[in-house]
Formats: C-alpha cells, structure tokens, sequence
C-alpha cells in the first residue's frame, strides 16, 4: 500500500467503476459491484486489492496471488484463480495505469500563488494556478490555467506555458514556448544557450542562440534533462513524447509526437527524429541526422548516420540489430577461443 | 595548504594525536610530541605537515619528499629519508583520510533556521540543525538533529530525513525516507516518478508512480545525480554506499550496502545490485538484473545479464574481463593488420 | 526571425558597419550604405537581412536565397546570386558570429540587487552586477563588476568571481576561484567535493576534499554539467575552454586552454588535457592521465593511456582514428558475412 505521507487514496471503487476508467471488460459473470479499495503488485495483493498481468514472466505470480481483482489478457483467463475477480483487456498495463490513476488522482493545490515565491508585474499567472515558495517569473512570461509549479523553480521572461502543465522543484525555464499538461521534472534546464561558436585564430567566439524551444501538448520531461534552444530555427519537442532523465538535447533538435528517449541519451544539433522513434538508453546521435518514424534504437548504440523508418539499430556505430547480433556473438566467440588457446 | 577562504583549520596536533585518530602506529622510537600543522601532498609537505604514500607509483616522491611526518605501509619502512617521522598503516590511505578529518572538521553551522527560508507550520526541524536562506520544506516533513540543509534546496511534503545528513545547495528530495549521516549533494533530484507509461492506441499514458525512495546512513550521493521513486515497490539504496555525479537510478532498483557506483552510470528500473558491487563509469544496466556480491564492473560496460558474485566484466555487452581483455586484443590487431595491408 | 518575446535588437546597421565589427571584406563595388535589419538563415532571409555561408552542404540554398547580405568565404563569390551584397570572409561563421552579436547585445540589467535576494553582509558585489531573486550569496564571497546572477543562483562563502561574468539560474558554485567573462549555464554544480574515500573493513571513509576550483577567462560551462573541487591540489579549467551540458570533471582535473567538450563527457580524477584538445560527447577518460595539445576524440571513445599531442583517436578502448576505421570496417564485414551465411 502506498505511504499515505506520499500519496492520497480516493475510493472505495467499484469493480464496474474501474471497468469505466480503464475501458476493460468485467469477466463474464464475475462480480460488478465488488468494492476495491487499492492497487497492488500481484505478490503483496490482498482481497481488496486490485492488480495486474501484462509481462508473461509473472504468470507464476498470479497463479499464487491473492488480488481480489486482476487486470488480464483475455488469453490469461485461465491462469489465473477461481476466487479472482477478472476485469479483461487487451492491453493490461494500460488499464491499470487508469486505475492506478482513478484511485491516486494528481493532488490539486489548495493555496494559490505562495508570498515567498517573486513574479514579476507585468507575469500573467492563470486560474487555480499554484507557484510555490521560492519561485522565480520573469517579465511577460504567461502561465495558463491549473499548473503547478514547484518550488524554486525559475520561469523566464516571455516565456509561454500551457494549462495544466506541472514543473518540478528547482528546474528552470527560458526561452521557450510549452504546451498544455506538459510535464518538466525536477531541475530540468529549457532553453539554455546551444552549444555554438566560431573558433578564430584567438580562440572560440560564442554564436548568439537566438531561437527558441518549443514543446507539445502531453510531453513529459525527466529530472535533470537538458533541452537547448535553437540558434536560429527553433529546438521542437513533439507532441506525447516521454524524455527520461539527465537527456541531453542541442539546439535546433527537431522531435516528431510520441518519441521515447530513455535516459542519458544525447542528440547533437540539428538531428531530427520523427515520429514515435524509440531510443534506449545512453545512446548518441551525430549531428545533422535524418531518423525515420518508428525506428528503434538499443541502448548504448553510437547513430552516425541516418536512419530509415521503421528499422531496429543497434551498436557504435548503429547497424541493423540483426547484423549487431552477429557482430557480438562472433566477438565473444573470438575472445572465448583466445582464450583456451591461452589457457 | 588549503585556501583558507574554503578551509577552516583547528591545531597543531601530536603524531601521537595523529596516530589515535587514525589508528596507525607510531615507527619505534619516532617522536611522539612532534608537533604537526597541516596535511600536505608529499611533493610539496614541509617539516610541519604530514603526507601520505598510498600508491607505490610515487615511491620516488617520498625519498624526496620533506613531510615532517608521513603515513605509509610498513613495508615502505626504508624507503622513507631517515629524518621523517613514520606512522605505519597497513591502509596508508584510509589512515591520512582520518587525520585529514581531524585538522579539517565540517564546519558546524552557528546560525539555525535562516529567516529567509520557507518552512511549512507542521514540518518538523530537529535541534542543531542549519536550514539555509531560499530552503524549501514542505508539509510534515521530518528532519533530524546537527544537519545542514544547504542554500534553495526543497524538502518536499512528507520526506524524513535522519540526523547529521548533509543536503546540498539547490538538491530536491520528494516522497524519500533517509537514513542519518546521508550526505546529498548539490542538485540531486532524489524521488521523481519513475519512467513508467503504458501505451495504447492514443499514445502514452503516464502510471502513477506511487512507491519511494529509501536511503541507508552513511551514504553519499554525487551532484545532479538523479534517483526516481519507485512505481509500487520502493527504489531502494543501502548503507554506506558512494554514488558519484550524474548517475541516473531507475524506478524500483535496489542497491546493497557499500556500492559504489561511478559518475554517469545508468541503472535501469527494478535492476539488484548486491552488497559491494563497483561500477565504472558511464556502465549501462538493462532493467531487472540480478547483479552478485562483489561484482566488479570496468567503465562504459553494457550489463545485460545477470552476474554472478564476486566475477569482473567489461565490454558491451559485458563479458568476463578476461575474455574481454582477448576480444580487445583480436579487434587492435585487426585493426592494425587490415592497416598495414592497405597502407 | 528571432522571437521579440526573448530577444531585443538593435539596427539597423549598415553593410560597412558589419565589415567593421566582423572583419569580413566588402566586395568590390557592392553598396557599402546598404541598411541591414536582421540576420537570418539563407532559406528565410530576405533583402533587409543579412545571412551567412559556411557550410559547402548549403550551396544550393545560398544560389535561391533572397538574403540581400551574405558573409560569404572568398571563394564561394560565384556562387552567389548578382543582387546579393556580399560580404568576404576566410571564416564566414566566425564573420557571422560578430554580426549576430552586433544586432543582439547581451540584454544589460536595469536594476541592480533584487530585494529578494539574501547576501550575506560581508560578501562582496561589483558596480553594475545584478543579483536576481532568489539567488544566496555567502560571507566573504567576492563578485566582480558587471556580471548577472540568475534567479536561485547559489554563491558559497569566500568564492572570488571575475567581472562581466554571466552565473545561470539555479547555478551553484563553491570553493572557486573564476575568472573574468566567465559564462556559467543554468544547474551546474562547481566545487563540490570530490569522489575520494579510502575503504576500510568496515566500509567507505570520505577523504575530506581540500582544494579548490580555478576557471580561467573567457570560459563557458553547459548546463547541469560538474565540476568537483580539487582533493589538496586544485582542479584548473584553463582560459577560452567550451564545456557543454551534462559533462563531468573530476577532482584535480587540469584542462588546457581552448579546450571543447562536448556534452555527457566523463574525466575521471586527475587527468590532465593539454590547450586546444577536443572531446566528441560520451566519451570516458580514466583517471591520471596525460592527453597532448590538439587531440581529437571521437564520440563515445573510451580514454584508458596517455594519448600524444596532435593525434586523432576513436574507440573504446581508443586507438588512433585510421586504426578505429578499420576495426569497425572488419566488425561490421564480419557481421554481414555471418549473417549471410545463416540467412
């Protein structure tokens, strides 16, 4: 059960409720009006819990779980015990996500703007807005309706940030125009200068940064993330991407809608992604790439080159997964012979 | 000597002080009331400070060196001047680390709660501790005694924090229960929601991340490192562990005690690292990983498998270190040989 | 061109007024009086503004750009479109760098100390300095003239910063002593205390960390990238360096003048890197060692010898860049011959 120091619990819920906000199928007969009170991992579940099975790995869990209620493939139906109340979906993860969401709403802020934070006059804050203690808006800058921005934060001046959106503790904001229910973690850093200069014979002379970042609707955007503005075109995060922690960002970036960047990632200027590309983490892109929609990229891997929709890449530098795999098993194969040679 | 704007010194001590605090012997019939000023490197210790040998690479520096007193192993004996004072350690390092504790301790803060920090009424603050100007602290949130929680950091609604920890400048803590003598330092982000979301047909959508963070004493984490709360479970750090800066802990993972884990590393969600487990730098773990006791990690390996205890990897994919050290072997000689042929 | 919201201009400038602050020639014959408004790309400049070509990739658009001004190298001057006023430079982007500062200066602060910010009575603060709200200043510490401090910047005690220096929002810098022009991004961490401890039978002890950070002149640090403070000697960042985001640097670290490294770059204790030596982002270096003036390295390499001045290097473990080239050839050779084979 969560902390409740953490996180505030609503409900009891129906199992017919939760069937409403996940959109899955209450089993053919079992109990609509069963009332659950929490969500809980299948291990430490108990009868008034609801749980989940998404990852085939833990069909031995389920098997001994005690969960009042589960969220399962309709092909898991029998997997699971007799005494379990069975809600159905095709994609459990997603469903429990909504409940988990139903019960654990996003806690509203019941004091507007704190005394303690400093914004300027001329700063446009929106209805039910909260800005914490300690936080810092700049001149111009125009905040919607119903955000949350935690304390110390620095929002800079003209800066543009849509409704519903939440910005972490101490991360900072500049030059940059934000969508709606846009997410930006803990010390994040928007906006910053990209890492330009022209190298004369008495040294390096910084390019003036005079573009912006822009970022859509429902993106979310992990702890420490750096996003540099463009140079002159703009840096473009797309709309529903999910940018992990401590990413690194250069200027005038482009990013399609619904990118997965895991963590430590760092994409060099001017690399676009498109659409619902998929990076694992501690993987590097050249600058100036093309990389096309769907593709996915594994962990580690080193892309100097562009990238055709839809393919798998893997290594440094990226090849096709499946010409990867090989490359690896003949490495471990050589240092394996070496070595009874050796030995 | 160390800039004394930084560095604030009490003494002088005896070798015979010296020698209690740090539990190295005094050298039969070496001054016991010899009186000493400060720590010095031994390239440039004088007659009043004492020096260290530790790695046998600068023997050639203690025969010159002109340390009043040094601390080195026992079998260095001779190769010390003959008018050096000698304290014998069979852990040189560890027993200047101690004496350089006692001439330089941390300073104990002389003001408590500045006025200029923001505390909320039902936070608990414990007796001697320091809260600095643009501090943070949120709704019941539990802080012990003697600790100093540095300039803007945030402590947020709910966090424990046991006695004589050290919180950095601008660090952020959220939805963490912390054990005593835990140093954070600058910018930290302990507590952010986790990497997690399911994804339909409309995009992502966010799970609720509703576990913590919980930190063992004694242990040290490095500047802007990131360490996200756990997704149900708790993420979880042991005891005397040193994490260094700009490390990105997952949801969910568990660390022994006395891990240490270098600068840039990545560990993914609900990956186990077993007591004592080293980490060179930038190491990428995939998730769910099952990582022994002792295991010992070369920089910029790629774990994607279990290890097992006590073993030394390396490469990417990580392989025994021996078997790495043949595969880097075959790929410089091929290197070198398809060199030589087209040149 | 650039978003008013964050960026002011000044002009119009004439075409001899950008020869002068940019060096570059103004073609025989071409209108010296000419009145330029804006720089802008080759692709959206019109006739008031003033481009530049640098990069030979953008040849066709400079051949259909509309920009009425271009800095141009001389031996692109056929290339240009007859109504273009040109503008000749050896280094066009360097050219273009002045000219693009020239229309947008760095915005002076108008008002000096914010009451909202907390300076400790004894610090220091020069003529013409801005301190933002939010930002804590401790005792002792020493501030040049005609710098910016960000909101929720954190200035330590006893730190001496140079004139004309621009510190980022929710920066924090600590036992350091910088220079002048120095440019500090947003979140870094400068002068936290290293990753030293000696190990004993009952776990980690932390070495107390008593040196300093020096940062030269002219030097510009990316965002949320550390810097720890030297151990006894001090860790040296040289004059004119260009550190991007996410970059660590260990304890007694010595960097060079006019060094560039990219972003995610790790530097493990105590190595040194002599003038003008360039890192690719992610690359490692171990600890202790000695790279020579003018090294190239390769993104993603990984630094375990000394490497000598003037070479070029790619790999992990890095080898010189003609050798890398042929390992990876053969690597990747290998992994379609395999995959052949079974296909």
């Amino acid at each position: 059960m969560p902390d409740t120091r953490f996180f505030e619990i609503v409900g009891p819920l129906t199992v017919e409720q939760l069937s409403e906000v996940s959109g899955a199928a209450i089993a053919e007969g079992h109990a609509r009006d069963k009332l659950v009170k929490d969500v809980a991992p299948l291990e430490s579940a108990g009868k008034d819990d609801v749980s989940f099975l998404d990852n085939p790995l833990y069909l031995s869990a389920l098997s001994t779980s005690e969960a009042g209620v589960c969220i399962i493939h309709p092909e898991r139906f029998k997997n699971a015990p007799d005494e379990m109340t069975l809600l159905l979906s095709e994609n459990p993860y997603l469903a429990y996500a909504k409940v988990a969401a139903a019960f654990y709403p996003e806690a509203k802020p019941d004091e507007l703007c704190d005394e303690n934070s400093f914004i300027h006059a001329t700063a446009e804050i929106g209805q039910g807005t909260h800005v914490s203690a300690g936080v810092v808006i700049g001149a111009n800058a125009e905040i919607g309706s119903q955000c949350e921005i935690g304390p110390n934060a620095v929002i800079g001046p003209g800066v543009v940030i849509g409704d519903e959106c939440r910005i972490g503790p101490a991360a900072t904001v500049q030059y940059s125009i934000i969508g709606s229910k846009v997410r930006l973690f803990a010390g994040v850093r928007i906006g910053e200068a990209g890492f330009g200069f022209a190298t004369g014979s008495d040294g390096h002379f910084t390019v003036p940064q005079l573009g912006r970042v822009l970022i859509g609707n429902n993106t979310e955007i992990g702890a420490n993330t750096t996003i540099d503005r463009g140079s002159s075109a703009d840096t473009v995060i797309g709309q529903g991407c999910r940018i992990d922690n401590l990413v690194q960002i250069g200027h005038n970036v482009i990013l399609g809608d619904g990118c997965i960047v895991v963590s430590q990632v760092g994409i060099s200027g001017s690399t676009q992604l498109d659409d619902f590309v998929v990076v694992g983490g501690q993987v590097g892109f050249s600058g100036h790439l093309k990389i096309g929609k769907g593709v996915q990229i594994a962990a580690q891997s080193g892309v100097m080159n562009d990238l055709a929709a839809g393919g798998k890449y893997s290594g440094s530098p990226a090849v096709p997964m499946r010409q990867w795999i090989k490359q690896a098993a003949m490495l471990r194969s050589m240092g394996k012979k070496k070595a009874n040679k050796d030995g």
